[in-house]
């Protein structure tokens, strides 16, 4: 597997991207979030993601250049229309949008509505955090998702992540999880693998449990979070609707929708108003003390908080470079070849 | 087992709190949670209380007639200190000015510090919900709680919960769940019925999962929501911890504060400046009918929308009236007694 330095994995996104069409300002955020969705492990968001998105591209989905629009806003609110244009335009945008009125008001508010897929929702939160602000940022699909609600078989409720993040120390707290048992993509990557997936993650199309990923793709089903207490993950997903989905005027239930036009809501608090920054942080470290003291079962080294396991990875990654699995390499020189885009630096 | 209607279960809540010094105004709206909890079937958090809460006033921790006073504000917040009034009494007077302030500028954060026990959190939620806001809602336990992080033996966390929720017809769905896998309420019900808790409740003192609630007592810890996806419960809480203690300025890992002590966030967005009421209606019908028509397990009836249980058992028992066991009726007259409130009205 050839290793790449992070920069490098940006750099031959952006060259990709350009060669596809895409505006520069937007395919240097869009390889931005891609490299650095492979810098903190989340391989299934990084570089892989190019073919899909030419694909989208190609498909219609994702409108080249397309302006990020406001369609309302008030004193401590605002409403973007992406547009479909790559969701990490709109998102980054909605990121300084908010962090700016959040330091004019305290707080702030900003949804989008018709955007594509933002990657990981943790990229955005961490980058207000370490601006000051607490976040919360939750995203909906507006069309069929592939989860069932609680006592349910079908496919109604989309895999609605939710991230809260918080300014600690010189980085962040990053909490980024769907409320579903599993991503879609984990039980993708089983079924590539030839694994089970762990039990009560899944169910069949007749609603028996199951741990083979091929009964998903087979009209099975996602399970929401908290297995017998899955009314807590099915009735979050179903406010994170409300909230992403309908809030943002994406709507919920439509089919007329290009697949991954999704529903972003995002909050932000700006931490400095609320309480001294200094103080913020004395208490940070107690609580973060108190954490990390704790007995723990065996086999269980540390106690981690909401996207440590990230920031030790990024550290690491960004030391010792990244690792692309071979054909995913070849893929990305199949598609270089295609758009004419000159990949040679980065092979040797 | 006497059965009252809830006015009356309000109307002698209200004695008991009159004769207990407790300033009608203040003594009215705890009267009114009381009676509402066992309204909606919430008998844990209903008149039973009254006992609890005398405690408290004979302890020290509710202070009452305290102001509650504004400590900061700014454009889109703002912050309240409860000073160990009833938290009841903080948490109606933070839904009144968030509805007021999000109707000016679209949204509102209110904060509550050193605010005893508010009760049921969807009772709050609820009622901004009926006034055309959608609504985020948490509390967190300044002083150690009784969750293990996951990963952890030791009870490091509260059991945090969070409320959601949207206006729906004339009602509102209402989302309210702890983080942990249960509250603690309810392991004490089992063990004062003699039940075992189901498992992933709970662990013992040295980590072990056990379905008897006494080890919770004896050193044990409730575990955080999700099982073996325990670090998003875990993680939830945490963010809970930052949003709802830090902010507030209650704190956490506090030794120092009464029991209760509980610091509180609230969000609130005016739906009709994000989106026009009817459509959101029109929305909201489309996205229940698709969850109702949901193909359903074997013994599943109907899935259920976030507080519909709560919905139904209120008309119920507004129209049935409220069974009220034995012995809680024989503690309440004899408070009753004590106090010297005259109880013979309710006693036939």
């Amino acid at each position: 597997m050839p290793t790449f330095s992070v920069p490098d994995l940006q750099a031959l996104s952006l060259q990709i991207l350009n060669a596809a069409g895409v505006p520069t300002a937007d395919a240097e955020i869009v390889a931005k979030e891609l490299a650095e969705a492979n810098a903190v492990g989340h391989d299934s968001h990084g570089v892989m993601r190019l073919m899909q998105y030419m694909q989208m591209i190609d498909d219609g989905f994702v409108r080249l250049g397309a302006k990020v629009e406001t369609v309302r806003s008030g004193g401590s609110f605002t409403i973007l229309d992406a547009n479909f244009n790559f969701g990490q335009v709109a998102a980054n945008l909605a990121v300084e949008r908010g962090v700016e009125l959040a330091r004019n008001v305290g707080t702030a508010t900003v949804m989008i509505r018709n955007c594509n897929h933002v990657g990981r929702l943790g990229s955005y939160s961490k980058k207000a955090a370490e601006q000051g602000c607490t976040t919360t940022m939750a995203v909906n699909a507006p069309g069929p998702g592939g989860v069932a609600p609680f006592g349910g078989i079908e496919r109604k409720l989309g895999t609605n992540p939710i991230s809260m993040s918080a300014p600690w120390r010189n980085s962040s707290l990053v909490l980024d999880m769907t409320t579903s048992a599993s991503a879609e993509g984990k039980v993708r990557v089983a079924l590539q693998k030839g694994d089970q997936v762990p039990e009560g993650w899944i169910i069949d199309v007749e609603g028996n449990p199951t741990t083979d990923p091929q009964k998903f793709y087979d009209g099975g089903a996602l399970l929401p979070l908290g297995g017998p207490l899955g009314f807590k993950g099915s009735g979050m997903s179903m406010m994170i609707d409300v909230f992403s989905g309908m809030l943002s005027g994406s709507g919920i239930c439509r089919t007329d929708l290009p697949r991954g036009a999704n529903g972003v809501w995002m909050y932000f608090v700006d931490v400095k108003q609320f309480i001294d920054r200094a103080e913020y942080d004395a208490l940070m470290e107690t609580y973060v003390e108190s954490l990390k003291s704790c007995r723990r079962l065996p086999g269980v080294e540390e106690i981690l908080l909401p996207g440590e396991i990230e920031l030790r990875r990024d550290a690491q990654r960004r030391a010792e470079g990244v690792s692309i699995p071979d054909e995913t390499w070849r893929q990305i020189n199949e598609l270089a070849d295609r758009l004419g885009a000159d990949l040679s630096d980065f092979n040797d």
